[in-house]
This record gives structure tokens, C-alpha cells and sequence, in this order.
């Protein structure tokens, strides 16, 4: 599945491993039922679609739409999709989804395929609607924003952004494979976030093309403006079944400055845990990661960096605040540690670098133990102890391995769990851990998922999350946008 | 209508000065026909519901109800409330709205009642759910959060984050007298935005009560959750119309540093815009604010602080980097207006304060001219200059006096228009200013509103900004969760 290590040192941290050798049931889980008013693909003539596009727009053929049937969460409940769609331009998305309108056929939106909870799962007889091709951008420096295409990848938002001195924070683990389209459908989080915030709040602006193919223009290029409903803000997140999105427009940032770094271990968990919530107190540190012991030792295992094995936990923090005081910010996140076995401070960025590199390795290292399934659930940081021993009791419980790594300043943990798909045993126990640690995120005023959002694999968790009146409103929104319900049908409801 | 000069000079600039003496028409205005299902008060019986809720918590006093017809926008076309009802709990709301809904009683959702737009007009029969008494806050300070009823003053929430060295960002010019509720529902803006972003992003989740009297919790304490729709942000900048919020989850800064100040007087309008692209391209300010020289003209005439009467323009800038780079910061900013007659920095804070409430008292001078007008449109900020010299053609073209003041480092301008309501020529004059702006801000690819909202005065031109498709839209959610248009009816919509 990791397409190389290279990839997994140079991206960061989480992401991309999760193997799902059975799509996990809740269970009460019910499967819904096919939308009313579905049609079978074989009622209806795709090329009456492709002679309004231009050639090579919709593809058929079998090898290639293999490709598209699933993204990286494996759902092996994905169908086949009667034909993919590449289209260039919001015009060409609109032709689509308004011939899929009058057709009554699903859509299954896709970016760049590296979601983790099924968002992009195909179906039989669906189209895919992949923004892989739609790349353009502008940035101006000025009003300090970027007008993108879906399908750039979040790393070539950046390197866009940094062209012009300018800094798109939003960093998911899998920022160099991950499209800034998926992105928004996810509202995708990363490292940065507990100090610079989600991608919802770099987003001012969209087009998007709806469900009966008419498109959208909302916001813009304005950090103020409170006119009218708050449009933009309920697509960001919206996992493709309210439209599609196909072009953003991005707030942007000065360049980040320099980071500091501070790496501590420590003898308990309730002594990282106490640290964490001093340091998130008082400060704004860049970043502030975590590592159980289960992921200290597997790095050790692998990278023999003398990383104490003894440690119940370890903290990576990073300060970029501007000047001398990035330095002073270091020394206070560092005296916060101070139930820490050993503190370690570095200026030097390649330093710093190296520690970081410990924590982005924790997920390869892990899955040397195993096949992973990667969580990504979120609890109020009071509650991260709580969750972190909980999953422990879950691990015991099950009789599996789980590793817990976590962006510790926002609460947002990926416990990893290691089975092996060739026992179905093993396999059946750690998707019941799976269900088990949402379960537990949500009795702890949690989420069941912080920022690879819902898609498929977790909607049977969502209603004991959100409540019925929240899913009743979630209906309600959906039915009033889609009452056809061909966007995204099985994703998110 | 200003309460006193204190709250002038403490509270913030712009914001609670407009005085409407006819609400103004957009040329090609219908007016709204009442909602279908709409009952006459008198048909229904009050005490059913008051018999329901504590005693006192329905008002029918005339003599109070008087003073719940309009908010700050003095809308002519207020009617007479039928009630005022003041509910302290969610479950109170609750019965309030229920009730309403079985008996089609319009409701009028009231914050503090410092609106500028209208949104809390009262209209004949209705019923004005008021949230004065909902005034109970607690502080997380490891979360980083307040859990606070919408009663609350922002300047309360303010005092409430710092008692745990905290700080919530949000600054509207009125913050001493709006309530947190109402900047929730306006998505409120204010002059820290150039840096730290408008409402919306502080808040983390609520509790919001629909229009069948349902309530329904939203999103936490959690800077990140991914699951379901982000329905907390689309509540956020509905006025009302979606819901009444009756609790906010805010998330929290650190206490904001010490800040530096820099003032600069400019010999031409474009040598000022030109050092506002310069200052915004590349560093954070804290503070980036506007007067042109009418406003500098108006203060110097009442503060006699020795303001250069022939200046073009002067801008107010501050920095709030932490440590010794706050210095640094304020000296590139400095540099940044190298268009300027002249420079002025300052550390001291007093010093420095002393200009912001030049800034401040621009306001109050200019309404020594006569009553204001006061506009809120926004426009990219390298629009900036055109929006300007547009206004003064307005102005010229009109015949009105028209002073310019902006939060422009976010393109959010405050054109005053002055007039005298006991001169009904000028007054219609002004009101044909008044829409004349808002036409131009929007062919400038701007908003008609930056942080005031649409409310009523404004609803008009709300098609023009945002189009036929999102209008569109925007209708068919509003019908999703208000199909009975009880809720603000008349409000954006």
C-alpha cells in the first residue's frame, strides 16, 4: 500500500496505511436503502455524455476504472463504476452532473484517492468524478489568497504559495498525494492545526456545481463578509454529497518562520499528559506531537536513534514564533515538560528535523508489526489520558496490538491497529476495535473522526455522535440539495 | 442615540451611530409577501404560553415592548411586538419556539439590540425572543474554551477569557454593548481581523433551538472534528433565520502581547492604498486602519492633536508579535510607507492608544456634521482605491457629505454619509448614496456587508452580490428549516 519510503519520510507522520480487509459494521448497523429513483447504469447511453465533452473526457475502459473503484481506505465493498469522468473546467463538471441529474445516475466524487474512510468507495454502475485534471492556479499577493482548480495537490498549493513569500498552513500527513479538492470535502487537519486551525478556516470562496448541475459561486477573496448565509463554510466538509467542488478560493498566510523544536519523554503517561495540557494552556506552540510507547520502541526497532525505550511517552514540540522569541517559547514549552524524564532543545533546524522525522516514521514502524487500521478519532485534550488508557483496555480486551500517535495539542489521536488480514480471527477483532475506540472517543465528549472524515466506513458511528436531531438536520439539508440523492449516495448518511 | 461620549471613546470606532429615517429602497425592491401560514397575534392566546414559563418571562408592558421594536438601525418600518419574552435556559427557548411554531407566531430573535441592519426589527404580532437574561460563562483554560450563553457582552467574554489569561479575538466596534449572540448571528468582524479572523472562526460549536423548537447540539470543544456537515457553521451568520443559538463553544487565544503602533499620513490617496498592498503582502499586523481626510479633518477640528489637516490619508497600524520582534515588525510596517509626508512609532502604549482614539472618535467628529448613514461594504483590498474615489463620486454625484473610514487591511470600509433627517431632499439624497455604494462595492467584486449583516435595511441588494444560484439556494435551506417562516421572518431573505 505505501507506495514508497520515501514517501512516508518525506509526508508526515499519518495517513495513508490503512488496509480495511472488511468494511467495519456497528452493530446495529442497517444498510441504507438504494436511493428511490436510482436508475441502472445499463438504462441509460454514456455516450449521450461523451459526445457533450471533449474526447477523453469519459473513459470506460475496464483496466483503468479498476484504479478508480476504491480509494485508500480498500473498501471492500467498493463496486464498479460504469465509466470515470476527468473533466477540465466547472463548465465540463456541470455537463456531467446535470446529464447525471436527468438520469438518475449516482456520482462518486474523487480527488487524488488517498482518503481513509471510504469517501471515494465507487459503486456498481456509477460515474466517478475525478478533479485529478483540473490544476490550474493563481495567487495573489496582495489580498494574500490563491484561486485553485480540485485537483492540485496540497503540496503544490504550498509550493504555489511560496513562490510569492506566502504560506497555505493546512499540512494532512499525506500533503504531498492528497488534492486541496479532498481537502475541503474532508476539512482535512494536520500538524499545524493546533496552532493555525483546519482547512475551513483558509477557505473564503468556491465554486461548486450541484446536484442538478447548476453552478455556485460563493464567497471570494475577502476576509469579511456577512452577506447572506454562510455557504462556503457548510461545503467544506461536506464529502461530496452536497456538490462538487471546482475551484476554491484559499486564504493565505506570510511564509512561516524558522521552528524551534523540543523533544521530551517521559516515565508515565499521566506526566506527557500533564505537560500537554500545561504547554496548550499557556502557549501557541507550532506543533505538538505525540508517541505511546509502543511507538517509541517500534521507531527505535528501525531507526536506533537512542530513543529512551523505557519512556511510557514522548512529545515532539515546535515553535515558530517570529525572532528571538521562537527561542524563549522553546524554553517555556520546555519547563511546561517538567515531569519529563529528559528534555532535549534544538535551534537547528536538520536537528530538529531528525526528531520529527521519529515521529513521521512511527507509522511505518508500526506496520513492520502488521497490516494497520488506522484510526482517527478526537476527544477534549482534559480527556486524552482517559482515551489513551481506554484504548489500552481495548487493545487487552481484543487481544491486539494498538499504538497510539496523536497531533496531542488538538486531541486528534491515531491509534494504529496491527492485525494480520490472513487471520480472520485477528482481523475480526481488530474491526471491533476499530468500532470499539469511537465508542469510546464519543462517551468522552469525542469525535469519531478529527480530520479524515466520515465517508463510509464510519457513518454507522456518526448518528451515536452527532445525536438525531443533528442527523435529522443533516437529512434535511441533504434532501433539500440532493433530493435525488445523486451525489455521493452511501457516503456520510 | 449615542448613550454617552465614554462609550464612544472606550468602545471602538464605528458601528453605533446610524440613525435611518426611511428605510432605504433598492430601485427595483418587491416587498416580500408575509409568510402563508402566518397567524394574526390575536388569534392566538399569550398566556398558553406564559403559563408554560417562570413568571416574568413574558413581557406585555406597552411601555416595554416600546423599546423592543428596533435595534440601532432605527428601521421606520418596526412594528409593535405582541410580547417580549426573556427565556434563561435552552429548555425555556425551546417551549418559546415550540409554542410558536403550533401557533405560527413570527418570533424576532434580539442579542444586546445593537444591530445596524435591521436583523431585529420587530414587526406587528410578533413575538421578540430576547437573550438578555442568558448570561452564564465557564472557561477551560486546557481547552482553551468558554462554553457561554449568548447573553453575554463580547467585552464580558472578553473579561471572562483574561480572568484565565485567555483572549477571545473578536473586536466589533461596539464590543462594550453587543452581545455575543449577535455577533455569532452577523458573524461579526471587528478590527483584529486583519490578523485573526472574524467570528466564524472562533467558534467551535453551540446549541441552537430550530424552528419546530427543537434543540440541537452542535460540534465541542474540539479545534478539530470531521463528522457530518458543519452545521455549527452554517448557524453562524443567519441572523436568526435558522435557529436561535442559546450557547456558543468559543475557542480561545493566549492573552495578546503588548502591541506597537505606527501612524502615517499620506499626501495622496494612492500613495496610502499603495502602502496598505505593501504591508499586507507580506506581514501581520494587528491592527491596519483608515481614515481619509474628511474623518482626519473632523477629529483634528474636536481633538486638536495636531493631525495633518492637508493629508490625503492617514493609516493606524499595529503590531503584536511576541517579544523583541513586535519592534522589529512595527519598523517594516513603518518602512512599508515610504509614501507617507510622515512616520510616527510608538511603543508606549498610552501613546499609541492616544492615535487609536483618533481612530476611535472618527465616528463621533464626523456626526458633529450632521446625522450619519453609516455603510459596511468590502471590497478586495486592491480594489481599495477605486471603492474610495467611487464614494466620492457618490458623494459628489448625490450632493452629500460622505467620509470614508475602513478596517483596510482587510478591504472592510465604513463610508459615513451625512445628512439631515429634518431635510427629507438630502435625506433621499443619502438613501440614494447609501445603495449607490453597496452597487458599487459589488461591482468592484465586493460585499455589501463586512461584518454588519444583511438584516433588513440591506436585503435588497443581497441578490445582486450573490446571484440567482445562490439566492436560490439559500431559499431551499431556509425552506429545509423553516418551512413555516417563523423564524426573523423579513430578515436577508
Amino acid at each position: 500500500m505505501i507506495r514508497s519510503w520515501s514517501i512516508w519520510i518525506s509526508s508526515w507522520g499519518s495517513g495513508t496505511a490503512a488496509v480495511y480487509c472488511a468494511r467495519p459494521q456497528h452493530p446495529e448497523a442497517v444498510s441504507p436503502p438504494a436511493p428511490a429513483e436510482e436508475r441502472r447504469f445499463s438504462d441509460v447511453d454514456i455516450t449521450t455524455l461523451a459526445g457533450r465533452l471533449p474526447g477523453g473526457t469519459v473513459v470506460t475502459d475496464p483496466d483503468i476504472l479498476a484504479g478508480y473503484r476504491q480509494d485508500r481506505a480498500l473498501d471492500p465493498a467498493a463496486g464498479t463504476p460504469a465509466a470515470l469522468v476527468r473533466p477540465v473546467t466547472t463548465e465540463q463538471v456541470s455537463t456531467v452532473v446535470g446529464w447525471a441529474h436527468s438520469n438518475r445516475v449516482p456520482l462518486i466524487p474523487r480527488g487524488a484517492g488517498t482518503g481513509l474512510s471510504g469517501g471515494a468507495t465507487a459503486q456498481d454502475g456509477a460515474l466517478v468524478v475525478s478533479t485529478e485534471r483540473m490544476r490550474e492556479i493563481t495567487v495573489d499577493q496582495v489580498t494574500r489568497t490563491a484561486i485553485t482548480q480540485p485537483g492540485l495537490l496540497n503540496a503544490e498549493v504550498k509550493r504555489a504559495a511560496a513562490e510569492h513569500g506566502l504560506w497555505y498552513p493546512p499540512d494532512p500527513s499525506s500533503f504531498e498525494i492528497c488534492s486541496i479538492g479532498g481537502n475541503a470535502a474532508t476539512n482535512a487537519g494536520g500538524l499545524c492545526c493546533v496552532k493555525y486551525g483546519v482547512t475551513t478556516d483558509y477557505i473564503l470562496g468556491m465554486q461548486v456545481v450541484l446536484a442538478d448541475g447548476t453552478a455556485v459561486r460563493l464567497g471570494g477573496p475577502r476576509l469579511k463578509d456577512s452577506a447572506g448565509l454562510s455557504l462556503t463554510k457548510l461545503f467544506v466538509g461536506s464529502e461530496g454529497t452536497l456538490g462538487i467542488i471546482t475551484e476554491l478560493t484559499l486564504r493565505l498566510l506570510p511564509a512561516q518562520p524558522q521552528q524551534s523544536t523540543v523533544v521530551a519523554t517521559f516515565p508515565t503517561l499521566t506526566a506527557a499528559t500533564t505537560a500537554i495540557d500545561a504547554v496548550t494552556a499557556r502557549l501557541r506552540p507550532s506543533m505538538l506531537e505525540f508517541m505511546d510507547a509502543v511507538a517509541i520502541n517500534a521507531v527505535e526497532d528501525e531507526m536506533r536513534m537512542g530513543l529512551d525505550r523505557t519512556a511510557a511517552a514522548m512529545l515532539i514540540a515546535r515553535s515558530d514564533a517570529p525572532g528571538e522569541y521562537r527561542t524563549l517559547e522553546a524554553g517555556l514549552i520546555a519547563a511546561a515538560c517538567d515531569g519529563a524524564t529528559e528534555v532535549f532543545r534544538t535551534e537547528d533546524p536538520e536537528e530538529g528535523e531528525a526528531f520529527c522525522a521519529a515521529r513521521r516514521f512511527a507509522i511505518p514502524a508500526v506496520e513492520r508489526k502488521g497490516t494497520l487500521l488506522l484510526e482517527d478519532v478526537g476527544v477534549p485534550l482534559p480527556r486524552l489520558g482517559d482515551l489513551v488508557t481506554g484504548v489500552a483496555d481495548i487493545a487487552e480486551r481484543h487481544q491486539v496490538l494498538i499504538s497510539v500517535i496523536a497531533h496531542a495539542g488538538d486531541g486528534n489521536t491515531h491509534p494504529l491497529i496491527v492485525h494480520d488480514p490472513a487471520d480472520p480471527d485477528e482481523t475480526a477483532r481488530a474491526q471491533q476495535a476499530f468500532g470499539a475506540i469511537m465508542d469510546l472517543a464519543v462517551s468522552l465528549g469525542g469525535t469519531i473522526t478529527g480530520e479524515h472524515g466520515v465517508g463510509r466506513l464510519k457513518k454507522a458511528w456518526l448518528p451515536a455522535q452527532l445525536g438525531p436531531e443533528a442527523m435529522d438536520l443533516t437529512h434535511r439539508i441533504k434532501q433539500a440539495l440532493d433530493p435525488h440523492g445523486i451525489l455521493n449516495p452511501g457516503a456520510l448518511l
